[in-house]
């Protein structure tokens, strides 16, 4: 796996305070476990308000953690001052999204200066065991003049 | 717009139930505003809880909203007794999701014996006035045994 | 359908001479046959030496055409000096590409300061009906300072 | 990275023999150097009548390569009798495709009784290091019918 440096000295505190400053983070209870330049991980306990008609998180659910982990592995590297921006994602959804914890983890395949590639994989551990759920091909967009102007 | 023939004549009222059996439905308060032959609209009204660092909806809402939308669009058409599943979406952030209700407008591009291609159109009631969102495209499968049998 | 102004004044002849200068399109004899801001319209007559093991166009070359129209839709609305590069597309392939054209119709769905959207709908001429055989959603970026610059 | 039980003791020579059906292979001149259960890599060494306006490889060779891998990267898992047909896939374009060859290594992320999903990774030879070009994530279905039966 790459390893990325990042440009922003202050990189980790500007993601930790963006991540805290969503709402629906603590809505959900959204947990950033790991971060690193290019990488981030978070977790959501499974919840039942949350699940489709058979019972699983539903793929909006699996949907918002993995951009959420991508667009932070994006946001790690981008510079002082820029907001990061999820400009379009696909998402191939290959098992239930059943058990205890959803478990995304993003790591950036291609910085740019505008545009930042990433890869998410999700699972679920269910039973002690983790399980593939999905997988995301993201774009980011590193703004300096707010979310508007893309 | 193509005009699609149901297979099931009781197409509507498995939809809506399937509809109504979705837990984040109610957590979320989506509204199933439209459903005919290959076509659905759902709405959702704007909650600061699901928003992101900028105060718009985040972009995994949007995606629930769409994704849901699609799958009854789809499911419309699909034979009685099957399920649905949304193997695959991709979507395209076009603009932030700020204003009063979202509006997600789904419709069948290609309906198959396994698989049907969806288009949805996201927009945002912002005073008044629609404004383009977001656009899926969207895979869904008609399922016979269960969720897990891909 | 939106209709959009040009920023260019010269927006047709630049986008006539970017398409030109490919030798792909030489090469597999593709044609522009309608081209408005935001709007571009390509057809490739069929060619057995590009075709799959069931004797019809390989995806890639449905990927191709579709790709063109929906760069050139957005082209048309990029600014004086700016090159276009795609960075991203998705396809559905809803049907086989049999027939004696296809045919690719983009157009732009947002038009941006970086990122432009489109959407590509492909078609082939089959026994003189038209046959959908994909939809592609594309995002395309104009560059000032060449291809690599993203 | 996971191994997978192929389900045909024949899934090599049936492999092979659609692989060599293909008119767009001879024509390109794309050669498989690898093919394993759940694996494949292809290349295609580098053409100019292939190229876009700024003489490198049109996004569609790329999308070209990176399909043809991950179709038999999924058709390697699936069961004897049936044919793969690609139904939908999703590509970053990371950097310009400029170089000697280019390479695609397609690998099984999920196979399924019908959708198998595939990552596929395209880089450049240039100069003799490689550099990544492209990410592709694919669905492939496995078809006992014929190819209109979706």
């Amino acid at each position: 796996m790459t390893r990325f440096e990042p440009r922003d000295p202050a990189w980790e505190a500007r993601c930790r305070a963006a991540f805290d400053a969503q709402p629906i983070v603590r809505t959900l209870g959204i947990v950033m476990v790991r971060l690193e330049p290019g990488l981030c991980e978070m977790r959501l306990p499974f919840n039942p308000d949350f699940t489709q008609q058979h019972g699983f998180f539903h793929a909006g659910m699996v949907s918002t953690l993995a951009d959420n982990a991508g667009g932070f592995a994006a946001y790690s590297l981008m510079p002082a001052g820029s907001e990061v921006l999820a400009v379009e994602f696909k998402i191939n959804l290959m098992a239930p999204a059943r058990g205890e914890v959803m478990i995304a983890r993003g790591r950036v395949l291609k910085p740019g200066r505008t545009l930042t590639i990433t890869t998410v994989e999700v699972a679920m551990l269910d039973g002690g065991a983790e399980k593939d759920v999905a997988i995301m091909q993201q774009t980011c967009m590193a703004l300096s003049g707010g979310a508007g102007d893309r």
